[in-house]
């Protein structure tokens, strides 16, 4: 760690990204004990007879989207998905949104495309929950609910700790959506397992030593941990231009295992549960292709989600490390702007 | 193209490909005639009260269905989006499914987790359509009404006839949603406009030879040619083991756009459409980050489905000359097998 640690302080950027993932626990910890009233207001706004809940996001927040479609699902019994925004942005069609709970998620909460998407379905009878860092943004204007992330501002470029507290707080939206008064432990366990990982760079640290000079990479997960490969795989990409492609297990084998030669870097995420066979499976096939295989070290034995979340620190430490012995500064990527205006 | 042609006549594979390419005009043609009388199938089943609209299916499958998933919810008015099977396969969750439409595509009809996921919102109340190649398989047993392909036997991996046949079958499905009687004109201009395309196989041989030493690609689209975009990715990935990712010009400007440095290959995909400014505004930024940008030629003028789908011919014509020029085999990439034993 003395390599990263001296570029930290010295030639390189990433001081910002570093400063703002450190404070993780400390944000996750005010949303847990928050959770109780946060749960309550979103009981309290949940369409009576539920027909669905969608998600609508872009970038890092769409990859926590796809954390709470899972966990939505799993809690409130009824169908979840993913919006797509150019329906409404583009395409200008009127749908029948009654009886839908669409979840908005927007750092800056000034996403043009995100405002007008909340619009349109909230114009077309959905109930909208949107979450945000920025309580005073347009975002707050367009919807039925604000949850604020309360991570404090943001100013490196790559989200990290609005990331994890959007987590958070969509583990809270699915215990509301699963009728129950009393967010779950693993809330709790959250800060904790957080610190613990930042506390223990080295991993990561070598894994980048490792992978330093790599153009491309493949990150897999499956279930809940699916959303951690595409975060994980957007961190990188963000901080390192490598083309790292986020994608499940299932859908791996479905042709893109054609990509994985020998030599070929591949990270795996397992954070446990029902779908841990089938990344011990996927790495049995991956050693036969001789593929570079590494996986993210993960506490066990906590809830499935804390893993997730902390599998998704972990791949943030990875991309700020790898940027770091690339000589790239993290904090500011070249062409990137901290709110995308895409419309 | 003499030099891909002698390929295919001597070193190379590829043969049961290019075949099963030249028969899509025929393929479509048969699906077209047939349209009024699947969309009456169709409308048949669909829920009174329809709660929403979902999709499920892996590999070329799933990329066809993220075409009708569009389709659906420009069409039907009511929310649509994409199942994840690992929350029946794995997490084992009881949803209530009772107003949904889920469609479920298989070419082979015999994936063990769509099988599974069929049963499981079958049993929660959805009514599913199948639309598969092969009507004597498991799926039809699964579902409430099987819509066939048609597409004779398909014997190379790669997946060509199969996909543009389930597009134009979920455009049927589409118009079976908006509750017309008569499918559009569109459809019936479908198998000309990739018949011209087959005929014209020059642009994409030369795209090849200037693309023959890449490792990465990144392939863009947005609206229904996201899609098409998808499944371009997914083809040269399969028969190449490039890492080519598809993604939205929206998905693409938050964050990914860091990995297109100057001379990095990206490949545009323009069926036009309201979505065609995007397009333009994405070439104008990538030339600016001097990236390698390619368009695929389609014919303009076209109903944008049928542009879609011509597009989505392209690119099975880029990644079959790819391979060709990098004296791969298409037609039995390594390690894939025809049905992926997902569960």
């Amino acid at each position: 760690m003395r390599e990263v640690a001296g570029r930290e302080d010295g030639r390189g950027g990433g001081r910002l990204m570093a400063a703002e993932m450190a404070e993780q626990p400390a944000v996750l910890a005010r949303l847990a004990a928050r959770a109780q009233a946060d749960a309550a207001a979103v009981r309290a706004v949940v369409p009576a007879a539920l027909a669905g809940v969608m998600f609508v996001a872009r970038g890092s927040s769409d990859n926590a989207a796809v954390f709470g479609r899972y966990l939505a699902e799993l809690t409130a019994g009824r169908p979840a998905g993913m919006a797509a925004p150019s329906i409404y942005t583009r395409y200008h069609a009127t749908v029948d949104w009654r009886g839908y709970l669409v979840v908005a998620l927007s750092q800056s909460g000034s996403t043009p495309e995100i405002l007008s998407t909340c619009q349109a379905v909230r114009a077309g009878g959905a109930t909208v929950v949107g979450i945000t860092n920025e309580p005073g943004s347009p975002l707050a204007a367009a919807v039925d609910l604000v949850l604020t992330t309360s991570a404090g501002p943001e100013r490196a470029v790559p989200a990290t700790k609005t990331v994890t507290a959007q987590m958070l707080l969509l583990t809270v939206v699915a215990t509301a959506l699963g009728g129950s008064a009393q967010p779950g432990t693993g809330l709790m366990q959250t800060p904790a397992a957080v610190a613990a990982i930042l506390a223990d760079p080295g991993p990561m640290a070598g894994l980048a030593r490792r992978w330093q000079g790599i153009d491309r990479l493949v990150v897999v997960g499956r279930g809940l941990a699916f959303p951690a490969a595409l975060e994980i795989a957007l961190k990188v990409k963000e901080v390192t231009g490598i083309l790292a492609e986020g994608i499940s297990t299932a859908d791996l084998r479905h042709g893109p295992i054609a990509t994985v030669y020998a030599g070929a870097p591949v990270l795996l995420v397992d954070a446990g549960g029902p779908v841990a066979p089938d990344i011990a499976e996927l790495r049995a096939l991956l050693g036969r292709r001789h593929a570079a295989v590494a996986s993210l070290p993960v506490p066990a034995g906590l809830p499935e989600p804390v893993q997730v979340i902390a599998a998704t620190v972990r791949g943030q430490q990875l991309a700020w490390a790898l940027a770091q012995a690339r000589g790239a500064d993290p904090d500011a990527p070249a062409h990137l702007t901290k709110i995308t205006a895409t419309s």
